[in-house]
């Protein structure tokens, strides 16, 4: 991320000789900095201003130079955090206990395109443009890209498990990765996944490895399967008179069984700060976006869709040319931006996201709506509807330390109730430090022993992002193995 | 599966009360026997006939007893062993160290049908029909069913992460699961996964079990999502004049994005074999079984297929009414058995899968013929050629020592092939006994020790399905917390 110029040679001798030597036989001089601009970069995330900084930058761009890293920070007893776009919401790269981050977006290169098995392998800091080009050459696309796909990296998506607004017809990221290369802790390299498009050749590894937040692996390099280009699309956008309206329309879609590609709620909150944000000019109405991909036959589903939307009392179905159908896009793509420069006087709390089963979609926006109105607080809902995935903020003064707090309780009622009707504490951002409270209300205690046997048999010392994803502990946050079980 | 007269009390009484005393307390008498004839029924599989019995066979019927048979057996040092309708081929359900063999199969209940979340709640025992049953009833069906659905159970599904017919435009059991309940070695029962469609909280622990062939946890219950059935379903299938030609048209439909619901090659071997098991009347001819599903535009679908058929020289393109392709996808699912039943004088070893990335389909096939001829050997092949998934057996007269010696070298002649092109030793059936050979050359020994240090985190004792998965180590085979790493 930072340029070569700003490395500072001399912080880096004199730290790194004195508390990180290995480093200077891991990688070159200019791949190393101490200096406090990068250090305080490399401690924020977009949902994150308030995190430590690590000790030193480094900047690998060989699996060997990242596993050198890893086995000289083991043996030394050194936290890595890995980090790349720092788009993420929860922490997921700020360190939190010091040590070395490892900024991997010197390792960036689009590897091999294998078009005739729509295969593509990646470095952990490319970005989806550079995927869309290298598979576009070749009439394929990389379907599951996130709404920050631009400017954010393959590895922090594997990373966080992350999905986008087509994952309601093709899946997670999760889902189009077929291998990984990755580095443990101690340095050892290894391979998970196939090549081939299903095995169940021994234990699942890249699953595993994929969602983990970097608490249990580098990943060094990644095969990628892409699809075919649809040969129609369309797009369009539907009001609603009322909220609830258009949650009921989306989940009667969804339990129909239309096929949309994209189908996106923007509250009329959502729509004030977009209009603020970006001129979008939305009526300030409750509404949902959509998108259909197909071969053949898509003006039957659009018509499909309509009838659905017609059921649940749609004000206006619109299917919009292409040039009008990009602004809207644009619009909810620029959104998480929208609501935090909404207002001067008010921050978002912790933006982030919940995802229940669809027939709970509807009942948790209403509840949030509900709870923010007793509350008087200002809570924008949007997000990848089709998937009962929630984006939600919670905006306060922060000057106002009642507001602040009731805020925060709020932030976190809506998490414990999709929690307690099925769901998950985060569909996509993983959880890091932000949801660390939640990790054993949402899973259990049991669970939750088993998860950290597996980071403790995988990174023994802790090394890796120490302090993420478990909740603190009364022998202190790092899960080690020399520590006692609960 | 065995009906409760088959218990010898005497037999258990006198067997457990010595050798396994906690069983009496785990569960009730008629759950447990040490009946010969049982116990050799559980040291079989369809691809495996030379396993070794266990001790007692128990029939646990909550999770609570499964629960109670795991806390007990690690605490005694007894190995339990999964077992269910022994669908398997690698012997994936046989004892390789005696102990326990705890049959599932009295766990079959649908538990719970929710329709407006396209979710099914079912015990591990639940076999495909039951499955289709309760999801038929609201119009929903359950996409990646293998051909052996209607015999196999969703808790071998899930065990060896199988994958059917359907799974080139629907995806492997394993994309279908969406939350598990299981009882680790000790007894302690965790929850992996979520109700929500999509969640990035904590490890993925449902894709590590899923596959992990009873090494790690016994599934008491799975979350399954469903789907709304197709508007149209046609089906029909492709003549070609060589064998080369039909694998090379079904590469090039998967590689043009034909949207096909299966599509399954047969060659002349299996074709005649077909024929002599169930009077199918195939030609005796290459060929491709195909079926689409949509909802709308199949015709334009099915034209497109053929005309990327024709391009490839296809014979006969025939779209055949429904009684004709039911009789013509018995004769698909029924190839196993016919395989084996084909020549009295010959026997099939190992039946089992590889799977390949799509384009080194055709070439894998073409390997695998010449070598059979040149080895003067029956090599049957057939499968999900969509997904690059070859199902092939080599037969051999059993009473030829030099013929079964060369049958075995080509046998895994060809599982080395798959790897060395970037597929895998097992698309769908695992590794279990017969692949153990094959672990480390596909995934390499420092990744191969990064699975068993899992195995160890989660069951260090290694109570469950010991011997399996992981090659033969110098301190035996068993993986256990207490042995050295290598």
């Amino acid at each position: 991320m930072p340029p070569d110029d700003t490395v500072d040679d001399d912080a880096v001798d004199d730290h790194t000789s004195h508390d990180l030597p290995f480093l200077e036989d891991a990688l070159p001089a200019d791949a190393i900095t101490t200096s406090d601009d990068v250090r305080d970069a490399h401690a924020t995330d977009w949902g994150t201003d308030d995190g430590t900084a690590p000790d030193a930058v480094v900047w690998p761009e060989t699996t060997e130079e990242v596993s050198a890293v890893l086995a000289g920070a083991t043996e030394h007893g050194i936290p890595v955090t890995p980090y790349a776009a720092g788009t993420s919401l929860e922490g997921n790269p700020v360190p939190a206990h010091g040590g070395i981050s490892m900024d991997l977006t010197r390792m960036d290169s689009v590897l091999e395109v294998r078009p005739e098995d729509h295969q593509l392998d990646v470095e952990p800091g490319v970005m989806g443009p550079a995927i869309e080009e290298a598979a576009g050459e070749h009439g394929l696309f990389f379907p599951p890209l996130p709404s920050s796909g631009d400017i954010s990296t393959i590895g922090g998506m594997i990373a966080n498990s992350a999905s986008g607004m087509q994952t309601v017809k093709y899946g997670e990221i999760a889902d189009w990765v077929l291998e990984l290369e990755a580095v443990l802790a101690d340095g050892s390299v290894i391979t998970a996944g196939s090549r081939a498009v299903k095995t169940s050749s021994g234990y699942n590894l890249r699953d595993l490895l994929i969602g983990s937040e970097g608490t249990l692996a580098v990943v060094t390099s990644a095969t990628l399967e892409l699809a075919g280009r649809p040969e129609q699309i369309r797009g369009g956008r539907a009001l609603f008179p009322t909220l609830d309206d258009a949650t009921a329309a989306v989940t009667d879609a969804v339990q129909s069984g239309v096929d949309v590609a994209k189908i996106e709620l923007i509250d009329a909150e959502s729509a004030r700060m977009a209009n603020a944000y970006t001129g979008a000019d939305l009526p300030d109405e409750p509404m949902v976006f959509v998108e259909f991909h197909a071969d053949h036959g898509i003006e039957e589903e659009i018509a499909f869709c309509e009838s659905i939307f017609e059921a649940h009392g749609v004000e206006r179905f619109e299917i919009a040319d292409d040039d009008r159908m990009d602004d809207l896009w644009r619009a909810r793509k620029d959104l998480a931006f929208a609501v935090r420069s909404y207002d001067p006087d008010l921050e978002p709390l912790h933006p982030g996201d919940v995802t229940v089963p669809i027939s709970e979609y509807g009942p948790l926006i209403q509840y949030a709506k509900e709870r923010a109105a007793e509350e008087d607080l200002l809570v924008p809902c949007f997000g990848h509807a089709g998937d009962g995935n929630v984006h939600y903020s919670v905006l306060v003064d922060p000057d106002d330390p009642d507001e602040v707090e009731r805020g925060e309780a709020l932030y976190s009622e809506i998490v414990q109730r999709a929690i307690d009707v099925g769901g998950t504490a985060t569909g996509e951002h993983g959880i890091a430090l932000g949801k660390r409270e939640f990790l054993v209300a949402e899973h259990g205690e049991v669970t939750v022993e088993a998860m950290r046997a597996i980071k403790r048999a995988l990174d023994p010392t802790d090394t890796l992002n120490p302090g993420k994803i478990f909740p603190e502990t009364a022998e202190g946050e790092r899960v080690r193995a020399d520590v006692p079980e609960e």
